[in-house]
């Protein structure tokens, strides 16, 4: 049940920087929104980036993306980002994605991110107390 | 005193997309956070920019900017965008806006915007409304 | 054979603008340079994005895109965008697209596009003379 | 004589991603295509940032920038971007860049970039080797 894993929502007002000249939300911003969504889930949990980067010298970085655009957004909207979690792996974590406007979905997508050494770009398991309060923030909804 | 005429204030959250390999926010992306802020100014007086278009069928334009980049920001930091009038003339608005992070001025700029027709992009003056709730807004202040 | 299908190749180059704090090309840039890549191909076919709309009423939007990073690009890389026609439906167009730098693989995707009317947004066939130079383009191929 | 100093240029395409739903190129992307051309010219010179970052610790940041907006540039425009030494400094080097179409001027600004330490982001001279080719470029100009 999709509900019972929702982790976090983000509010995004769209701004001109944010359309094109169709008059549509340029389809690469959703990646930005969604960025911006996992940033502040993770901050939510008390984990944020570049704290996570001096202490552990580890960095996310995206492994796969995928999105399906449904309908556009305009100028002066009101959109919010619903981000769950998927998976939880060993150095990876997988979030389900979501753009809606009013309750009606817009974009979805899934983004598998990868834990990194932040010099080297090599796999690095996730930092334990991330997974752990990774871990936790899905059981509480379950 | 500038003080007195401060009309709105902006908080922004730095995300990866707003920085650069230089590890602090690109200097292109502070007009992206000035335009934002002029947008939720102008919102706050009752006027959305969408809505403008297809009620007088004009847009705002940028005619001049100028910027003083003292201290760069970077990832997660929170800033606050301070926007004040600076002049209102017949088809223009001038404002002052500063970039400021814990109370100290990281870029201060000058914006200059122009009422112009959507289409043709020939001046205009300013709708009478917002002419006068910016009127209004500043002499509130005073 | 992917070689058989090669339509088009696009030389992009890194700036700062493309890059972020973790020192790498930020991942939704890669739909830029997709999307650039895309509108190069149409061009050397014949075919603006901006005179197809005046001309024929129809708009291109992107409905589907998965991508797959391997390997980070750096300021100042010099890569190659390389993009092939997967798939040309009634009112859609599937491109396979890779970033490479030197011949080595960094990020491949495939990118769904939708032909509509620019108004509405509602789907629309493909403009004849452009579906035909495509099926041209790829026969020639073969 | 503007003529006499000018030192580089930059054809420059506009794709989807430079445009907003006003239909023209968004004011602060005009700051993107002055960065990009003030880096081709300085590796036109035999100098790329990456690799002064790397042999001489020093980072260009810009200090200031106003730009005065002519015209609008539209989807599909070809431009160019018009570059010229103004003054070089100790620690800065002031930039003259112009934004044409067809000969005909869109954007004209300024802007002063200055070197730091990639670290502290402190003032630095500028890199002797560097500083002695911007002067010999300008003085085979006069």
């Amino acid at each position: 049940m999709t509900d019972n894993r929702c982790l976090h929502t983000l509010p995004i007002r769209i701004y001109y920087e944010d359309t094109d000249a169709g008059g549509v939300v340029y389809y690469a911003n959703y990646l930005r929104f969604f960025e911006r969504a996992r940033t502040e889930c993770l901050r939510s949990l008390g984990h944020e980036q570049q704290q996570m980067a001096a202490q552990t010298g580890c960095l996310f970085v995206v492994r796969q993306a995928s999105l399906n655009y449904r309908a556009p957004a305009r100028l002066d909207d009101e959109l919010l980002i619903v981000s769950s979690l998927q998976r939880i792996g060993r150095a990876t974590v997988t979030f389900e994605q979501r753009c809606e406007r009013n309750g009606s979905l817009l974009v979805e997508g899934s983004i598998e991110i990868a834990c990194v050494d932040k010099d080297t770009f090599r796999p690095r398991p996730l930092p334990a107390a991330l997974k752990q309060d990774l871990e936790s923030s899905q059981s509480s909804l379950s």
